[in-house]
């Protein structure tokens, strides 16, 4: 508790974008986020007060850093299990646990579990054996490392054994014939209240995320309420607290299951204008087990997309905003604090409306301006 | 500018709630507002990353302040004129400049100022006379303090000269017989542009906001239209960089000035969900000369409650907060970091939604939970 307020504090191991995010939300709650950051120059680290940095991969300094928090939570999944569990022996709060949080870090134990729960995945084997694998499937293949890859890295199509990437591990999946991806994201309390948002579209380019549709378009709602069904089902069978993010295949079969997140996430951000309680707020409020937060849609229509660095030289990012703010002064900005640099993700824009088409219009020619200056 | 993120840097003198809440939209557009406290415990301090403690009077702590700052602003209205004219001959961008802030530091040069302009305003007299003013209007008749008031603070009610409080200077004003009190709040950018909200309700108990209601209901559009002229005459009149507040008396004869505030302003709280950009977004655009967002309602009705401190004992602010959630998923929330003492503003809550009297009455009954916990 922090003795000048009455109020918990909340430790975030990882000083990124979403750490960054969650400070704002904690602010309104009378809190300030506690960072855990590489470096000062980090996202969060150059916008919140209270900053430790330090290795996540240290546990002298994640010990440090828990001392006094009322919870840790996490902004991304690179802690080792080992930590996590250390932390929860010394009798800190650890949120998502370590045995939940295992299964977002280890594509191969997320896989076995899922099988376990009869939850649809693509055909999936644990490697090593790629043209045993494809001689089922037929190439490509996906190759993808068990663990450490996040927003497309850690993926790759791969047309023969001779074009494996040299890892460690990894499993090897179909490549499956996909109508689009969609993401379902729901919040869980420790004392089990569930809460689900809209299911949204994520538009891929290259392996990333550019744009998320929200709600996904002209999707049936039979299938929009099976996968709050099935995220809310694997948050609970899975004893996730906090925000688990289920990325889905929606596919003319049915829909399978690709990745799993259990921190804020790139398929939430629309939620900051699009919700009446952003994803931020809810994951704060689901790991301090408050009662969740109302999870509708403030307009018809919202579309999130990501704003990723452009080549250098020409306008400054300063120049773009202006610009941008005089052509569309309804576009909603949200800037990381990053250096850009070519293809490297520095902020998102938010475009809220009542036309699904316009508002994808508005936020593709914001991020578009802010990336390509023309 | 930050050379880090390429932005500028906003300095704000004072760290109260309105540096705590600007410092939020400063993070979205890439910022981290730097902020001027009097104490590491204010609410601003207490969340943002570049604070400075000092005083708002010590112009040197005000020189060290400013250094690095890409234009210097205001959390309240307390810096002297001679300060801030110094800082501009340093060479340092102020906004709002000393020669328009004196007419929201000084109400007497404001009463002044806006009989010159024609501007309708209760009838006044600068003082010391009260006796010979009220035999004109009759008793009992308000005073004000020249300087310093703010928040119900500096202003009495008196029934005769012998009430009369102890002050160097005060203007005396008419008791006009209102209908209710109005707010109309505009941005202006050095550049001339000029955004205007939707004109407000604010309703008053003891001399202090309590709720506000956007847009102020049943307002007749001529009316609506005349006040938000008069807002923008005077921004551009006055010369006012930011945010200006215009407090009006919506009275049988017509609109009256009331008071003038030039920053961010609890009659604008509603705009953080109520408004597609914020008023601490569009404080910072302005200051920083960015083209104006857009200032449309995002619902039919929105209303913000401010929260005081209850009598101490029982629920702590923590556990009102689980019961509060519990009981209006859809409230949102935003708690200042201040310790709760009986009657201080320590927060507000905004109700957003279709009916007016629904979002009033959630409103109202979120406030009052947290200040008396039944």
């Amino acid at each position: 508790m922090d003795t000048r307020t009455g109020l918990p504090v909340v430790g975030m191991v990882g000083g990124g974008q979403l750490a960054r995010m969650t400070h704002q939300a904690a602010i309104a709650l009378g809190q300030s986020l506690r960072v855990l950051a590489v470096s000062p120059d980090d996202g969060a680290a150059l916008v919140a007060a209270d900053v430790h940095v330090g290795q996540h991969t240290d546990l002298d300094a994640l010990r440090a850093f828990a001392k006094g928090c009322d919870v840790v939570t996490f902004d991304h999944e690179h802690v080792p299990q080992e930590h996590i569990q250390a932390l929860a022996a010394d009798g800190y709060r650890v949120l998502p646990g370590a045995a939940a949080l295992r299964f977002a870090q280890d594509k191969r134990a997320m896989r076995e579990r899922l099988g376990e729960l009869g939850v649809p995945v693509p055909r999936w084997a644990p490697g090593p054996d790629v043209d045993a694998f494809a001689a089922e499937t037929g190439w490509p293949v996906v190759v993808k490392a068990v663990r450490g890859g996040y927003d497309g890295r850690g993926v790759w199509v791969v047309e023969s054994a001779t074009e494996l990437p040299d890892l460690p591990e990894f499993i090897v999946e179909e490549r499956v014939p996909l109508r689009r991806e969609l993401s379902a994201l729901v919040a869980r309390s420790p004392y089990g209240q569930v809460a689900a948002y809209p299911v949204v579209e994520t538009v891929q380019r290259d392996g990333i995320c550019v744009e998320v549709l929200a709600p996904a378009p002209a999707l049936d709602p039979g299938r929009a309420v099976e996968a709050q069904r099935l995220a809310i089902r694997l948050a609970t069978e899975l004893d996730v607290v906090g925000l688990l993010a289920v990325e889905l295949f929606d596919t003319a079969d049915g829909l399978l299951v690709n990745e799993l997140a259990m921190r804020p996430h790139n398929s939430g951000h629309w939620t900051i204008e699009g919700a009446r309680t952003s994803q931020f707020e809810q994951h704060l409020r689901a790991v301090l087990d408050y009662p969740l937060g109302d999870t509708g849609l403030t307009a018809p229509a919202v579309v999130m997309a990501n704003v990723l660095g452009g080549e250098p030289g020409g306008m400054s990012l300063d120049e773009r905003v202006h610009h941008l703010f005089a052509a569309d002064p309804g576009i909603k900005l949200h800037l990381y604090g990053k250096q850009v640099r070519p293809g490297r993700k520095i902020g998102h824009v938010t475009a809220v409306g009542s036309s699904m088409a316009q508002a994808r219009e508005r936020a593709r020619a914001a991020a578009s301006w802010l990336r390509e200056a023309r």
